[in-house]
């Protein structure tokens, strides 16, 4: 398939980039991580001018890395299963060798001299750091330049917009992406990626520990490599301070059939448009036919009951997050006023009328979702879920003189609730809508990360991808 | 008092500097915070080349900032209680206008362009940033080379050293400090402050939540103080995300007698010296002749059982603090061998022995204890302990060519009890022990933070200090 065609996309032959089947001709010497490089770099140059999913790069470095990495494979001696690896790293997260901007002109050139948690215990694992991928402003809404790979017309998704795009484009294999709200599952959904959106505090976040649900997550081409990137960072970087990490084997889970799954509707439902509805039922229909019992929220009281829980779970996430990120955001905009966006500025408006009781409440609604959670955990192996309310939206910009525009990078409602609930969610590229990616979510109780990216496993290789019959 | 003379600290006649008893002077113009200011400033000229509390200062932005204070009360419109108090910044905090070295050489002239969440709530509520105070290297244990304001050849505790030693000196009348294991209250107990290490989370910690025990506090010369600077903070930036934050009035709450204390020994009680442990023992004595009943781990199994959890604090404690550190520590001896002191060095090496189960063990023994500590909530009104084995120690440098010196900043093993429980602590300067300053420290349940202010209000008001007889 070429992906460079516009709205072409179909799940059932989209070959994404994957890493841990090339590592044999590594050890043979048939191909080298120099080479895998050469042809990472060989895509980017073909596609960046449009996809636009970098903003740092440091290729000469990656350069050297590689050829060391080829040394230690042919010598048989790895650091690790992704050694080698070019992984891409949302700029959120600082890095030693490149500025890292937040995607806000008020950092433009922000030179940190360290690395983050992840961005560290990466290269300890011998995997290749080489650019540093576009976000939204702050882990924001504000939208970088970054196009969907599968139509430049659309959003990428956000806030992790360059990972999610520098996969579909099939830059490198594995990025690392953060998520508060939505900011890893949506764009890897919007733009064909895997991805693995841990526990909270599965992943160490290192100098971000600014809000209580930001997570670092991975995306990838294919499952294998989107666990082996998470467990190899969580084993030398530990998770967060005070949480116990991403708990799992040090290789990829083995394929599990689930037996039964639990149908979520979330708050999202209702936004779904028609096509994306049909296709999603068919795939569920394909689930049934395969042996996987599907209960919904008729089926039980507490899956009712949970439901309602998170039924406001947009409210209840974003204004945490808006609270969490007061003082901070509130003192950027007064330093530099024409550094950060006017959507940065409305939401630091927002912010400020909150008072600590009104925060206090939403914890305890969210603590209240996270019971109701718990108490379904019995019921299923996991629950599923669409990962967005359709194919990622037309995005052309604000326009001059008139509001704000809504949603730039698509809408987080599939999102808010694995924040919220603590939860791990893993997306797979399931469905094709009008010719572009849609993605299909798993979200397990909190520490079963290992267990739904063992169900994903059997479900990519199990069930046919859909695409829409219109 | 002459403080100024060595070894002559007597807890019954030195006078601390407050802010709280001042401002009824602002308001009908007998004074102004800027005289106020001014006042500090010549303490400090007068004692600063010995004390070395301060690695930055900005004189002049202080004035003006009192300057416009001044203006504030004399209208009748302050912005709070501690609207032009002059506050002194751990240099663990960021600023937006001084540099920030963590009091280490590889982050020498850090300027990081913004402001920690503490200091830029301090700022709103009107308060003076006026200077930066010296830690210890990066919050461990390689001293500054600030001294105890009551004996020069003394450590003043650390890592808050400079903050304890401010207040001792009488140069501010509050500062804010940091701790993990013990690095507000001890230094506030040899420095003779007031001080609260509030519940896990009660301060918002902005961008400095990299370990699960760290929390921001108060030096101060008064509870007053030490109360208003607390929720002036916690009002405005809230608390750590995800966490409830500082609970209790908007002005400092009215003394409360304890009716029932626990006296607790902990891992400490065998270091205490001869002369500390009857000075203290008579504090206690003077307590139940006021009529409050003390309680002791023979008095109740569930008493003894918490001693037992937690007779191993500095190990957990500690053990717990260098794992998380490990990434990021071990990533700075890398990219600056030179920047960073031996004793840093020792302790990434340790850190680099533990493995993510080693980690896991410790928090379920660190849970563990805290299920102890919620167990014995219903007995008493808080816990009673020393603040620190004994007055603050000699030192006089580590001596090329030997070891490195154990603890040059004192000995936290009074301190990591509170630090692993979550739980808030205060100290108050009540005994003197070979003239200089020794505290005692009640402890609260977690979110307590009021309570314990009150019962400490109440007892430096109504039980004298005692001296040590020797």
């Amino acid at each position: 398939m070429d992906t460079i065609e516009t709205r072409r996309y179909d799940p059932r032959e989209f070959k994404a980039l994957t890493y841990h089947d090339a590592t044999t001709r590594f050890r043979d010497g048939t191909d080298t991580p120099r080479a895998y490089l050469e042809r990472c770099l060989e895509t980017i140059a073909a596609r960046e001018s449009v996809v636009k999913a970098f903003v740092a790069r440091n290729d000469e470095a990656a350069r050297a890395a590689t050829d060391a990495s080829t040394v230690r494979w042919k010598a048989g001696k790895p650091l690790s299963a992704i050694d080698g690896m070019p992984v891409a790293i949302k700029d959120l997260l600082e890095t030693k060798d490149m500025p890292t901007d937040f995607g806000c002109a008020a950092y433009k050139g922000n030179m940190t001299r360290r690395d983050n948690a992840a961005v560290w215990a990466l290269r300890q694992a011998g995997a290749v750091v080489f650019g540093k991928t576009a976000t939204a402003e702050l882990g924001g809404s504000h939208p970088p330049e970054t196009t969907n790979p599968f139509d430049p017309a659309c959003t990428p998704g956000g806030s992790s917009s360059g990972s999610g795009a520098a996969i579909g484009a099939r830059m490198v294999p594995a990025a690392l992406g953060t998520q508060v709200g939505g900011s890893v599952i949506r764009p890897a959904a919007y733009c064909g990626n895997v991805a693995l959106k841990p526990t909270q505090g599965g992943i160490n976040r290192g100098e971000r520990q600014a809000t209580s649900m930001s997570t670092t997550g991975v995306h990838a081409g294919c499952i294998e490599d989107m666990w082996q990137v998470a467990i190899e960072i969580a084993h030398r970087a530990g998770g967060d301070p005070g949480r116990m990490g991403l708990f799992g084997p040090v290789t990829p889970p083995d394929a599990v059939k689930p037996g039964r799954l639990l149908v979520l509707e979330t708050e999202g439902w209702s936004r779904v448009d028609a096509a994306t509805r049909a296709t999603y039922e068919t795939f569920l229909e394909d689930l049934a036919r395969a042996g996987v019992m599907l209960l919904r929220r008729k089926d039980h009281p507490w899956i009712e009951a949970f439901e309602k829980s998170i039924a406001h779970a947009s409210r209840i996430a974003n204004t945490i997050t808006a609270w969490e990120n007061r003082w901070y955001q509130a003192a950027l905009v007064e330093l530099y006023p024409d550094g950060v966006s006017a959507r940065l500025k409305a939401t630091v408006r927002r912010a400020e009328a909150l008072t600590p009781d009104d925060y206090r409440a939403l914890l305890l609604e969210r603590a209240a979702a996270q019971q109701c959670h718990a108490a379904i955990g019995p019921l299923a192996d996991a629950a599923i879920t669409l990962s967005c309310p359709g194919p990622a939206p037309i995005w052309s910009g604000d326009v001059p003189g008139q509001p704000l525009a809504q949603r730039p990078t698509g809408d987080s409602v599939f999102n808010t609730p694995s924040s919220m609930l603590h939860a791990p969610a893993v997306t797979m590229p399931l469905l094709g809508v009008s010719g572009m990616p849609v993605g299909v979510q798993l979200m397990g109780q909190q520490h079963e990360d290992a267990r739904i990216t063992a169900l994903a496993r059997w479900m990519v290789a199990a069930v046919a991808p859909v695409v829409a019959s219109s």
